[in-house]
């Protein structure tokens, strides 16, 4: 969102190295704006440009950059300059640097922190990858229950959260324990004079520290949430995830959907933050397996090749691609629907018997039309009207089978707890694929009484 | 989120007719969960149920509900009943409602509302479908510049505006032209008796009403903002979009997105509201256009079959599914990365020259990997070294073709304003077949001499 016009004359001012300039610029951006124009320039001019951001502004700035940019940084800073900014992190972005940094790197952010500091941020690496808990930050408004409305909002004035962490007011026990929520509206409207408990409502919805970060996306969406009180086993208070960080889990999972869909080990950085070589290991896994897996579709003809005369194998083979790849397509478009509905939860493995009925009907019927496609496909190609009804039954079983493959998999990985997403596009394709051919032929022995 | 065990004993609850212990049950429920378990219930029990509510929950529970179902209600009501429910509904769930509608129920909706709810119900369906303008929403704070603190806490809680759209106030000059932005935050930890303009933001950041709402979505979750004010091309502040809406939109795209990229024409409803014709006509279409387009695969085996003797085509024809696989696969991997980068604005299509580089040498490397395993697989499949090399060979050419189509076109059609999803999974596929056989094809000719 760098204004097409800022950038050259940007530019400009670092080529001529025009600080002072750059310096009144600067400081009149949004803090995205300037990550963003870091994030392009060389290490050397970032490091530059950094230097000259406002204190207020700079550590803002950092929490916006991707991680490259902000491990490069980090490393060429002093330690004088390195700890100030990891010190007023919010602790949930900080927790998203350190876990990617080396460990070298991880360990001197550790040491710069000041103690209070460093006890948080070890404890929110402790939970797991993906966990809510990595997601968490501390910082948010505890009241207690006795309290009237005008201490609360003293109080308030007393934390000086940043601003994420302050529209909801969690009321808890002595114990710590989560016992009701205020919205800062509430608060607001209500009169400075008036219990607390009055405005407040009782036993609040919130996420376990260790539940997956997708959860704490339903949660968030279905209720229409700004933020969410995270707590242990026992119910006690731990911290709150903010409605930006849910929206970046959405579209990381979205991202991770999407490539494992396409056969791609996932990976959560940015395209261009991946290396070649990354890339090149993410895709030739997939590649490799599924070429392996062809060998199963080249040995079906070739086992059925041999009882077959070669002139009709020839005859049969013009419509190989056809026949496998309407099978491949039916039975992604079924995939990407479960996967999808699966992914927003409208659907769960329960609900099979119902799919099934639905998908089966739905592969017979298409794979009628298509069937007459294929026939008449194979007229035009060889006016042969046998090799064109063995095709077009071939399509209506290998669609109905691809239809009812797409729907079952990735159901089944659901329920057995693995990624439905691995079910959909090549991967199932292969599947397909063999099936096809080996209805195909079969097709060939009953119609053409080989 | 309804919990396992409630389900039961609600039904129980509804089979016993025991509405009184119904009324008292529901009212403690989140209007959430209210509104799924009316959607599960049938049409009579529902609009039974829905009497039930307290007034204050009714709104809110209906806005909640899947358009479906609110239709059912809709028409089911008198219009004592369905009259203060369209009149408290807030204006942009209203719209979404409004528009999915068949016209004469929206005539009578419109007709139930008081003249002012009408006016805004009207003008905001005056904008285009899939505009910011359907899903904002005109209840919002509006203060003057030269007020103080104070005085805007009075007039907000005179103005008593329903949750989602209190958290920022938007300051106006006597032309209605937005000129700053406050954040409740802000105004409730200032002094009082501070001016207003001391804590507000200038020019803020803002959409116009007429944008594509993935324009929403990106301004939003890049300044990580909980709502976006609204404008006119002169500026005029119109209303606001808040973060709710624009989590869904996300969603809904998403949706869109992995149905294109799965050659399925696109539906926003859910899976199991979408019937079953309308399922089939949005997969059929699709697969009979693709269908059709395997006339050209068929035909390029045809075409290079007449020049080849058969029992050669018959040991070539054991590795096409092999190639067209695996061509296949490498296209599908890039384009979903391309979409994807596209979707997040990561990529634009002016860095073409950059990724073609990246990803034809990518293509190349993946290749020669694959051509390896290609010729290890011809090795087992017939003894014949020859036909080894030639599909090893063939391999490298089409995944690097493979690889630079599926780069191109998807940046290709996002560049002429098309959906790039449309360029992915099955319509990618079918290209990448043709083009593969043609390079197999041609390989034989070239490699045995023929």
């Amino acid at each position: 969102m760098i204004g097409e016009i800022q950038l050259p004359e940007i530019e400009e001012l670092i080529a001529s190295r025009n600080w002072r300039a750059l310096k009144t610029t600067l400081a009149e951006w949004q803090p995205h704006d300037v990550a963003d124009l870091l994030e392009i320039l060389n290490p050397r001019d970032r490091v530059i440009l950094f230097r000259l951001l406002p204190k207020a502004m700079a550590t803002e700035v950092f929490e916006r950059m991707e991680g490259e940019a902000q491990r490069e940084l980090l490393e060429a800073f002093s330690d004088a300059e390195a700890a100030p900014i990891l010190e007023e992190m919010s602790p949930d972005d900080r927790t998203d640097l350190l876990e990617e940094l080396p460990h070298r790197v991880t360990r001197r952010a550790l040491r710069l922190l000041s103690p209070e500091q460093r006890k948080i941020a070890q404890s929110l690496l402790a939970y797991p990858h993906d966990s809510v808990g990595r997601l968490m930050t501390p910082d948010f408004a505890k009241v207690k229950k006795h309290w009237l409305c005008g201490q609360a909002i003293k109080h308030l004035r007393s934390l000086a959260l940043n601003k994420e962490t302050i529209y909801y007011l969690y009321v808890v026990d002595d114990e710590n324990h989560l016992i009701g929520v205020i919205s800062l509206r509430n608060l607001v409207l209500a009169d400075p004079e008036s219990p607390l408990w009055d405005v407040a409502e009782d036993d609040p919805i919130s996420v376990s520290a260790v539940s997956d970060q997708e959860e704490a996306v339903k949660i968030l969406r279905r209720y229409d949430l700004q933020a969410l009180p995270v707590v242990d086993s026992a119910n006690h208070l731990l911290g709150i995830v903010t409605f930006d960080d849910i929206m970046d889990v959405q579209a990381e999972e979205t991202t991770e959907d999407m490539q494992i869909m396409a056969a791609i080990v996932p990976t959560e950085k940015p395209y261009f933050e991946t290396s070649f070589s990354e890339i090149f290991a993410k895709r030739a896994i997939w590649l490799i397996i599924l070429g392996i897996a062809g060998i199963f579709s080249a040995s079906v003809i070739r086992f059925y090749h041999s009882s077959l005369p070669s002139d009709l194998i020839v005859g049969l083979a013009f419509f190989i691609p056809l026949l496998m790849g309407t099978g491949g397509n039916a039975g992604s478009q079924v995939a990407a629907l479960m996967i999808r509905s699966l992914a927003t939860g409208e659907i769960i493995p329960k609900d099979f018997l119902q799919l099934a009925k639905r998908e089966l009907l739905m592969g017979i019927v298409l794979g009628i039309c298509l069937a007459l496609v294929g026939f008449l496909i194979a007229w035009i190609v060889n006016r042969d009207p046998l090799i064109g009804i063995t095709l077009g039954l071939a399509m209506v079983l290998t669609i109905a089978t691809a239809n009812f493959v797409g729907l079952s998999l990735p159901l089944l990985f659901k329920a057995v707890g693995l990624d439905p997403a691995f079910m959909s596009g090549p991967i199932l394709t292969t599947i397909t694929d063999v099936l096809g051919l080996i209805i195909y032929f079969n097709m060939t022995h009953l119609i053409l009484r080989i």
